[in-house]
């Protein structure tokens, strides 16, 4: 079974606190992009992998889908989801994406949001994905970014004059990293770009999109912290859709 | 037009001395995974976009294109591809490649090696491949990743126990970047592999296979300072066919 970090008291209390959590899918300075990437929902069935709170959801619903279905490994998560929701179109199911089976041919968008680079076996999941979708359905999916994940001290190195660099190592080498992020040793799996594009590739996908995620001067100039992402993406997002 | 700097005596004489340029494709580490995504080239028409001394025109003509030509803006670079060719199939042309006009459903191929990196307008030129190329046809080609690209210092950073890190800043800002490699002042283009990706969809072709190419363990025994470049790819191989 995958690490169910987001049960750990610790890290789930942390989680909680971010903007994302508090504030939504409006929190999340990727979603704009994400969004935009999304087809038309009305009349559709929706998956969500790794739906935490259910923001996406209930956000499906909102822009027409008919179904959501949201799936995540976390009991904490899908209490809050399920506390947070009051729609019987909108179903949540505890499963592990490690092991999960997933209906034939059901869904006609898959949808992830920083969920997949916690998932050691993606190929696995990612054919368990091409076949719940309808032919031509899309695939729509945020994850760190390998430039993010790879290297083994992720924090920014300052040289004399306050100039920050990202200090990548080991990119070609994937595999499990333990970082300590809202709690000690949560276990993210490293893969690079190329990795996931053949993978998607390989099981059936036809590339649509891809974004290194950056922030807008106008997301900048709201919150100036943001800068330094330009000089490493933290995000990778990638529309697909199955062939 | 582009910049020449293959036609700068400095830049030229550091080049020839390069194990790429004394023992052709064989001393190209990076050769062995572009040619594994070439297709079968028995009786094709073969374009090589940025050709040198020619190496890879003559090889597709061993490996049976029924003709191959080669484009390149150094004019020292083509007179030495031409002294090397005895072979009326192969032909040299000598353009700037952000100009050039190429003829419309000719090829079958278009192959590039660690030249698109000079191009500063790329959407043209790629719009103008996807027009030389027959329905189908595909493209291939390395270039500079952008990882590599990216620094404003390019060059490995050393803390104290000696363990060596890419210092990769301004990855997001796309745009020139100029360096010191064999000559000064050598500009190169850097954008994002997002950015190369989606220009290509956008211009027509379908994505078949990205590489983030890294030495093998083989390699690495064999030549033992390529070990640094696990940390991070040097270059990005791209396979694409036009739809």
């Amino acid at each position: 079974m995958a690490q169910n970090i987001y049960d750990n008291e610790a890290f789930f209390a942390g989680y909680a606190r971010l903007p994302r959590s508090v504030e939504g899918l409006e929190g999340a300075p990727e979603w704009p992009a994400l969004r935009a990437l999304l087809p038309d929902l009305r009349g559709r069935k929706v998956l969500d992998l790794g739906c935490g709170y259910g923001w996406f959801c209930r956000w499906a619903r909102e822009a027409g889908a008919a179904e959501v279905v949201g799936i995540d490994v976390s009991e904490k998560m899908l209490a809050r989801a399920r506390a947070d929701t009051r729609d019987a179109a909108i179903a949540y199911w505890r499963a592990d994406m490690e092991r999960v089976e997933l209906p034939r041919e059901v869904f006609e968008l898959v949808y992830s949001s920083l969920a997949l680079h916690y998932i050691a076996d993606l190929g696995r999941l990612m054919s368990q994905v091409e076949g719940t979708l309808v032919q031509g359905g899309g695939l729509v999916f945020s994850m760190e970014h390998p430039i993010y994940t790879a290297p083994a001290e992720p924090k920014w190195s300052l040289d004399a004059a306050g100039h920050k660099t990202w200090p990548l190592d080991h990119y070609l080498d994937e595999g499990p990293r333990s970082t300590n992020w809202l709690a000690p040793g949560v276990i993210k799996h490293h893969r690079t770009i190329a990795t996931t594009i053949n993978l998607l590739l390989r099981i059936g996908f036809a590339i649509s999109h891809v974004e290194e995620w950056a922030p807008s001067e106008a997301q900048i100039a709201a919150r100036p912290s943001l800068a330094d992402e330009r000089h490493r993406p933290p995000f990778l997002i990638v529309a697909a859709k199955k062939r």
